[in-house]
């Protein structure tokens, strides 16, 4: 297939993977329509209806740009977190800002530590750039901190990636253990925090902005993808120094966030009764999904995010037959962890009880179709 | 301020300029709201009915990643161009786009040659990745193809950026010029042929999809920002060989589309009827400017796009001057070419009546005014 002759070196060595098959994919390949959609963590529970209210009213205006200073996000971003607008850089999801940040650290060869099995898309990235990722075991389904912090000191590190609460085991480090590893580490390495899952754990596991908002190395990442339901709006930001949040302008698409989706996000931000309820809501699911997973025979882990590990006690070729035939079978997409040992598990989204119901009905006719 | 001490040198070097401010810092800057917005060459005539239809169908969505193979909007551009889907990049916007292009062709020094006031948003990519921009004035105000392809050679350049019709003086060349021009390049040297305003231009400056697509070295791009009235939405495309398309799914932010744009996107190629009307509300608002202009005694120049440059027959600080004062004194945005001679000019976007009826009124006053 005929293709540009004088692409970069480094694109050329690039595999032309990509970091997950969406859902829409597996469709088209089963020939199946999803019946639950509960494999991506996203929120079937969906965004607020003030949230539709604003979509609605922002339609009229999407004719024009957004604004490239994101003003009013960051405005209102500022003032839920008690922090500066200075504090604040507003990108297209977290992976959109897991790229910027990438580009903003790492030239081809440079080490960046990470996690083994945690996520696929910031890896993506790294690669992408030329970065050498060197990876941490898990210990104990939980990113191991001590090994990450033994890593990025053996290989000099200039950019260390740790989510927490974490993905894809849904475990977590308390708050005074998390700060304790950002202040360990070297003033030159950027610690990316990312904190996806932040509104659906304890609070005992956030570190409060306060702690971390004095550090250059320090960038913590959300989103509005997950608790807040609007993953496919794309609006994420990074909570960092102002020094250290300027150097995306440096780079970033200044016109690359989408009218609708900003307004969008910023209503959401501003129904923190609404967000309230969709934490109960998420919370009553994982315990639902755990009660399915004990009654299937399997052992979910603890999760503080809005999905629910579940050990399946097997290799991996079996949590992979659970997956597909839960898809194949059932029209339930899930996902699970991509390495051992954590790919004895599946992973389960929460979400709303017509999905939950279609889970209990299914997850034990699937586990004992393959035992 | 503190920032992060190991940035690379390259983001070390980069200035934090941007290359737009946007319209809606100029109102919290100037402290007065915008009355009409003719400045971003946006469309003020705004989408189809039916995209605003599929924005509340789609809303219910928005809490689902969009699909990240862009399946259906590929689908639906490949039969509206009669080429495959293989043949097609879907991105956030031509300003995307141009981002990840430059990132697969361009190492830190590299030349890449582009005419010296054409858009900024490309120059600001490339800058970023370290290339170094290698500039060709305007020829009669227009890109100069035969310096282009001077420079081209002269500099063994491996990226090359000709918009038709062009930003920001609304010139075009034939078809067969342009394809004469991609026909003369290297094997070598990619062109990017940015049509972002190939509707609204005569049929004979465009080229055929089929005269250009087997050319490894030629990346078209469009958008749904201008005569689609999308700009909002951030979605944009790019078509080429299938091996030179796939490059794109190395680099690029899988996930990165907004679900709701998309289905915007959608639904406004499927409404051509639609962009029928526009296009001729468009060529009426031109006239409209051009005459507007006249009266003012300023010369429109001809324009194949969304936007008529209007000659002020003086130096840059009286074309800034009308500018500024068109916002202060009557809260009319526009924008003005950013370097000499094309800095002679004001640039002003074309838009329904009620905007023109403000111009109208308003742009004698301005010049009288600075006289």
């Amino acid at each position: 297939m005929s293709a540009f002759s004088r692409f970069t070196p480094l694109v050329n060595a690039l595999p032309s993977t990509i970091p997950f098959v969406g859902p829409e994919a597996i469709e088209r390949q089963r020939g199946r329509t999803i019946a639950a959609r509960i494999g991506a963590n996203e929120s079937g529970f969906g965004p607020a209806p003030s949230v539709f209210d604003a979509i609605a009213r922002a339609a009229s205006q999407t004719w024009q740009y957004n604004d490239p200073e994101n003003h009013d996000l960051k405005q209102a971003l500022a003032t839920h977190l008690g922090t500066a607008p200075a504090n604040i850089a507003v990108g297209e999801g977290i992976d959109g800002l897991l790229g910027q940040i990438v580009r903003l650290v790492i030239e081809p060869g440079m080490p960046v530590v990470t996690s083994l099995g945690s996520y696929p898309t910031f890896n993506f990235h790294v690669v992408g750039h030329g970065g050498r990722l060197v990876t941490v075991p898990y210990a104990e389904d939980r990113e191991d901190l001590d090994g990450l912090l033994d890593a990025v000191r053996r290989e000099d590190a200039p950019l260390v990636y740790f989510a927490n609460p974490d993905n894809p085991m849904g475990s977590w480090w308390d708050a005074g253990r998390v700060i304790d590893f950002a202040r360990a580490l070297p003033e030159t390495t950027l610690l990316i925090l990312d904190e996806a899952y932040c509104e659906t754990g304890p609070d005992s596991a956030l570190p409060s902005v306060a702690s971390l908002i004095e550090m250059p190395n320090v960038l913590r990442t959300r989103t509005f993808s997950k608790a807040y339901g609007l993953a496919g709006a794309r609006v994420g930001f990074a909570v960092g120094t102002p020094g250290t949040v300027q150097a995306f302008d440096k780079i970033r698409n200044h016109f690359g966030m989408n009218r609708i989706g900003t307004a969008a996000a910023l209503a959401a931000l501003a129904d923190q009764d609404y967000l309230k309820d969709v934490l109960t809501g998420i919370s009553a699911s994982r315990a639902r999904i755990s009660a399915i997973a004990r009654n299937a025979g399997l052992v979910p882990l603890p999760s503080a995010t809005n999905f629910v590990a579940i050990d399946c006690g097997r290799d991996a070729a079996f949590s992979r037959a659970i997956v597909d035939r839960l898809m194949d079978v059932h029209g339930i997409f899930i996902r699970m962890p991509g390495v051992a040992p954590l790919n004895r598990c599946i992973r389960i989204s929460t979400g709303p009880e017509a999905d939950m119901a279609l889970l209990e009905e299914a997850l034990p006719q699937v586990v004992a179709a393959l035992e």
